[in-house]
């Protein structure tokens, strides 16, 4: 595979300032790249440099007894890894590196954070599903909270998720972020499957187990990739009881006009070396055909008209699919891939939007 | 007084991205701002209609009983008009406008914000102090908790400060922001006066009677024109137990030197017509000569090596007349006017530090 820059613009394909500042990019880090990376080479390191200074910084706040600033900056070096590392798909070594790095760093950040991030390791045919819990500050209602199950896409992982999970929390939703096949730190155990739900349905046998949650409360809520998860996981498991997907599609049938870094990107979580059987396994493994009828909870899904990688007819694909589910449809007639430049408006929308759904009879 | 634009590099010079994004504007909004707006003579309109567009989508949330969006979105409308006023001392008419929708704005998102900002109008001498406290989620230490009375400058206001209180909010510092004379919605009552200490005692009068604060841990923390108001204030009022300056200045000394529309700005809060009048007024009345010696509780001093406004000479100006304050000082060699370049490292060290200082003993 080629960097991302073979077939496309250079820094600007990747630096999305939309999605990074929604997702925690302080804006001066984004300033700074936008002025002073010359080329896509040079990408790696500037936000691996980031991340061993929010590292330090981190570190010593720590060691001072200044528990939250070094939660949240060591928080910030997970993430400033994360974007370093999000589109190498063409140079796999760093691209594990930075991946494991991100992860130590998040766990050491997880305690710290407010509300803490709970690690919890789940066996699952043979492997470890690794995933964070967080309850919202405060006494929980008598019956549990109820509870969100955050998935994130093709290099979105549950690292990357804090900010939206805290709008979440402070409506009084738990949440859980976990890494499934092919995501995050699962990757080097199991590549991309066909029917994440099974995957899914293992983390909510964990959930519905916990005394601080309400199991009749459970909701799911997908970004890009994850939101073709969410799908299938809410049509396959009763237990979910309402459905937001965000930046979605129905099938992988326009593969071929994605950018070329998401094609790599795609092919590279499948494991296989060839572009080709890549493209059709994920052809088969990426199609809601399946299950999408069985769909009966609430859902949501959101889109931008704009989205480059899934266009609008995605949207038309599942709707028409969806024979009984309760349906709201937003296409952002502005919005690009998951409305990442309306982020301010549209995520805390949707975050309502699942509080209203879930909120107790 | 004539528009900013007349000696400085139009929309550039008050497009201030570090400043504006710390404090809470959207960054697609930031972008649209520079991308859009071709002259400062419409800077007013673009961020008026930023702000209705909030509004709306704030009333919006609230009819629908989603409380949390409903009192950020609100709140984001304040800070729209708030920037869409704030350097618009040319123009009074509009100036006042847009400073009196955003105090409405904001009394109105109070209530939903989390935590909730409660109004608190003190009496004083023949004018009402606007102020909004804060106070930690859940239960407070029995003796209540430590406090930090935030003071904005020149143009910024308490309804701006709102992401600097989350700050000390999260860390378990109750907060009181307040407009002192000359600032705010008090600049319609009154000018810029000498001894702004005399209402930060009026404001501690309250706090100090308050039970769920403890009268013996409140801490005071100014930005800018604040920050020498918080030098002042914690010399004169024994009762505030620990100070942070950031951005400040000793003296008028370099009034000659700043941006015009800083000092534009200065003159106007003098409520003056004649600028060499308010030049005048303003040095007699913003110099700490006369209370620096008395400042003996710990003091942390923060600027920016390169801020344009009060320049590090300041910095040494205060060092040396304060003869008995257990003082911190960071110049921080990257920083601009406050270091709202650097505002999401700066910020929390602040916060952290201001706790230390009033942690129980």
């Amino acid at each position: 595979m080629t960097p991302p820059q073979a077939d496309t613009h250079g820094v600007g394909s990747i630096l999305h300032g939309g999605r990074m500042l929604a997702d925690g990019i302080p804006f001066p880090d984004y300033q700074e790249a936008a002025a002073k990376i010359g080329s896509l080479e040079e990408w790696f390191d500037f936000w691996a440099a980031k991340g061993e200074a929010y590292e330090e910084l981190g570190d010593r706040a720590l060691a001072a007894g200044n528990s939250l600033s070094g939660g949240e900056w060591l928080w910030q070096a997970a993430l400033s890894w994360h974007y370093a590392q999000f589109m190498w798909f063409h140079d796999p070594s760093r691209r594990e590196r930075g991946q494991r790095h991100k992860v130590e760093l998040y766990n050491r950040a997880a305690p710290h954070l407010l509300p803490a991030a709970e690690r919890i390791e789940l066996p699952f045919e043979g492997c470890t599903v690794p995933g964070f819990l967080r309850l919202p500050v405060g006494q929980s209602p008598p019956a549990g909270w109820p509870c969100a199950l955050l998935l994130g896409g093709l290099e979105s992982t549950k690292e990357e998720s804090r900010l939206f999970e805290e709008l979440c929390l402070r409506r009084g939703l738990a949440t859980f972020a976990f890494d499934g096949p092919g995501q995050g730190e699962l990757f080097f155990e199991v590549k991309l499957q066909p029917e994440f739900e099974r995957y899914a349905s293992a983390v909510l046998d964990h959930l519905v187990s916990r005394r601080e949650l309400d199991a009749e409360r459970i909701g799911v809520i997908g970004r890009s990739l994850g939101g073709h998860y969410a799908l299938r996981s809410a049509a396959a498991d009763a237990r979910l009881k309402a459905c937001v997907a965000w930046g979605f599609f129905f099938d992988m049938s326009d593969f071929d006009t994605m950018p070329s870094h998401t094609q790599d990107g795609f092919v590279y979580v499948t494991g296989l070396e060839e572009r080709e059987a890549g493209r059709s396994y994920l052809q088969k493994a990426l199609d809601l055909g399946d299950v999408a009828g069985q769909l009966r909870v609430p859902t949501l899904l959101l889109n931008g008209r704009h989205d480059p990688i899934f266009p609008p007819h995605q949207v038309h694909l599942v709707l028409s699919a969806l024979e009984r589910a309760p349906t709201e449809v937003v296409i952002e007639e502005q919005g690009d891939h998951c409305c990442h430049n309306l982020a301010p408006v549209v995520r805390p929308r949707m975050a309502d939007w699942l509080v209203n759904a879930l909120r107790a009879p």
